[in-house]
């Protein structure tokens, strides 16, 4: 729980995805499978105010992005998002943009491991919420597809050829981003686009379990690993040692490695506090 | 076309490369297959003047770089260039070592993809060349050396020390630039430094089909994608999501996007028009 | 040899490492075998030293750091280390970790190349090691595991948020420092984490075969190669492209460069001088 709280509220019900929440797991679930969970403005908009609220709050462990139905997520509605943008004005059409790189921002740097639960179509904005996880845990019919050039965007939307290079090599990425071609899941696996593939259905189960063995574990250690593998991506190798060096001193004040320790030497698992 | 038309003439005749033009695709042949295309003074400098040249007009939407013969590139020609480096003072060798580097700078920000075609040979600077393309495409006696360590140079060569490791990781990039061991097409497809790899003797036919289809695309986003990956491999992560929203919040006030919804309504393919 | 001798006095016995030298190739072993080579402020210390000594003295050409018996390193002693640092205060905690980092930071950058030498466990601060190592040779027992989030630490030790998405990319790099799972010989070689794989029980020869061939390859160009490399991930690419051909035309100047001209003219082998 957040050491300070402001005035904020906590929102009661978030009308454009579904949450539920299990000791310190958060699972998101993309609901409109009618239309392959295609993302909305008010989609967008829920994700980057939750991440947000579950940051300042801090009872998240872990979050788990899920879609519901044949697939994750088939990317931003071609009816209302396409349609409504070619009405915008340049300044609504800047902050649509930013609000959905604002989105993968969030996933970025919030203080909790985020797993990306993949079956079927992961395509535009989909692939790339997927891509800015923590874990993409993917079962076999799993398919990622950076469609942005087709439709006549860059494929650099939210982020995407930040990440991607980073995550798959810059010649993989280039292909990926320029073509927007299907990518299946043991391609997908060669290249290091997945975490753990699964056996078939099973990608739910899994990308829980991993979140539950997340939550579990020493919170504050999990944190600062996912800050300084975000952190040190643009950091010079010098400055990244000593980062390195001074949150491991901090860590090594913390309640969790002491307890490593007694739970080391009494031969029993640790209880860890995330302190 | 450009719409900033200088004083400056276009080149009639390219005397140490071939060129051909169809359609918005150029292709760009090293043509001396009796010396396996080792690369002259010459060449280099026409490969940088044409790329401005091209860069300039903007009348190319994809570039093919090919080699004539039984390989792509044996590097430079150890009799024309190592030779003559030796009798260099100061001034010109270093004249010469960023003619050679601002070729790559050329491929990387020309403001259109480059598809190298691959077979046989690519050594020396025909690697770091191959290496600076956004796309390789290879047949199975397609091998690489980055030869330089061989001949008492640095591995790092017209910014191999900056690409190699972004495209095939640094473990693999310290092996290959300070052993300078051939890498064949097997390996080379398994660490990433091939996007496709073809059927044997394949490579040229299937680079001008990709060329062909990149040019046929939506030029514009294309070249802003390309922009894009090359431009974030040297920014941070926030600054990158906010270049990814502008640039898509100016293409969505262009005509491509507008014709994508348009073609997706009427359900007919987009007519792009590179705007 | 130094070009630029102190007044500072070569060790006469590293006690808490072996470390023996033949013709320009260091061997340094980790040698408490009963322990898995577990590290003791001690070792940390000497590797730190003698890594700055041998950069100062410039006799090493190449170094081979290898583990005796079961396996390459186990990394902090749980009772040595854990237990001391307990106990610490700020000053002297962040001092310890600034040191292991200074490890990282010297094998980065010292001006020859570095073979690790893999069998068994290669385990927290051990395979932090590894990783900063130019080449891993490992046999098939040979295991990775980032272990730090298992005792209640950041992943990002040492420098290991910075080394291991540049080396296996974002996605491997967080599933590894997150989880501190064990990561065996083939997937380590898939993900490009090895960087030759030899029969069982053979790493030690072939690591000690590949520091052979290196010492008695082009020094200057082979420090220089991992220089480049070392500084250009975190430069842009102009900046690299401008470093490469301001190196290359040094070299150039050099004699190794010469020789291998006039090696190539009377078809003999090149002699490297290292200059």
């Amino acid at each position: 729980m957040s050491s300070y709280p402001s005035s904020a509220q906590r929102v009661e019900e978030w009308r454009h995805i579904r949450v539920t929440r299990d000791d310190g797991v958060v699972t998101v679930t993309l609901d409109r499978p009618e239309k392959l969970n295609a993302l909305t403005f008010g989609a967008y908009a829920d994700l980057r105010d939750l991440l947000a609220e579950l940051t300042r709050e801090r009872s998240a462990r872990a979050l788990v992005l899920a879609g519901e139905g044949r697939g994750f997520c088939s990317g931003g509605d071609v009816d209302e998002i396409i349609g409504a943008t070619l009405a915008m004005d340049t300044a609504a059409i800047l902050e649509f943009n930013r609000m959905t790189g604002q989105v993968v921002r969030a996933l970025r740097e919030c203080p909790f491991p985020v797993v990306a639960a993949l079956h079927g179509v992961a395509a535009g904005a989909g692939a790339v919420l997927a891509l800015a996880a923590d874990f993409r845990v993917a079962d076999p019919t799993a398919r990622f597809a950076f469609l942005f050039t087709r439709v006549g965007l860059s494929g650099g939307d939210m982020g995407a050829a930040y990440l991607l290079p980073r995550v798959v090599g810059l010649g993989h990425a280039t292909r990926l981003l320029m073509l927007g071609d299907a990518v299946r899941a043991p391609e997908a696996e060669r290249i290091g686009l997945i975490s753990e593939l699964t056996e078939e259905g099973q990608a739910d189960a899994r990308a829980a379990e991993l979140a539950r063995r997340l939550a579990d574990g020493p919170a504050l250690a999990l944190a600062q690993t996912k800050a300084l593998l975000t952190a040190e991506l643009d950091m010079p190798l010098a400055a990244s040692v000593e980062l390195d060096a001074n949150t491991q001193a901090l860590l090594m004040h913390g309640e969790d490695y002491a307890e490593f320790h007694a739970a080391f030497t009494e031969k029993r698992p640790p209880k860890w506090r995330g302190r």
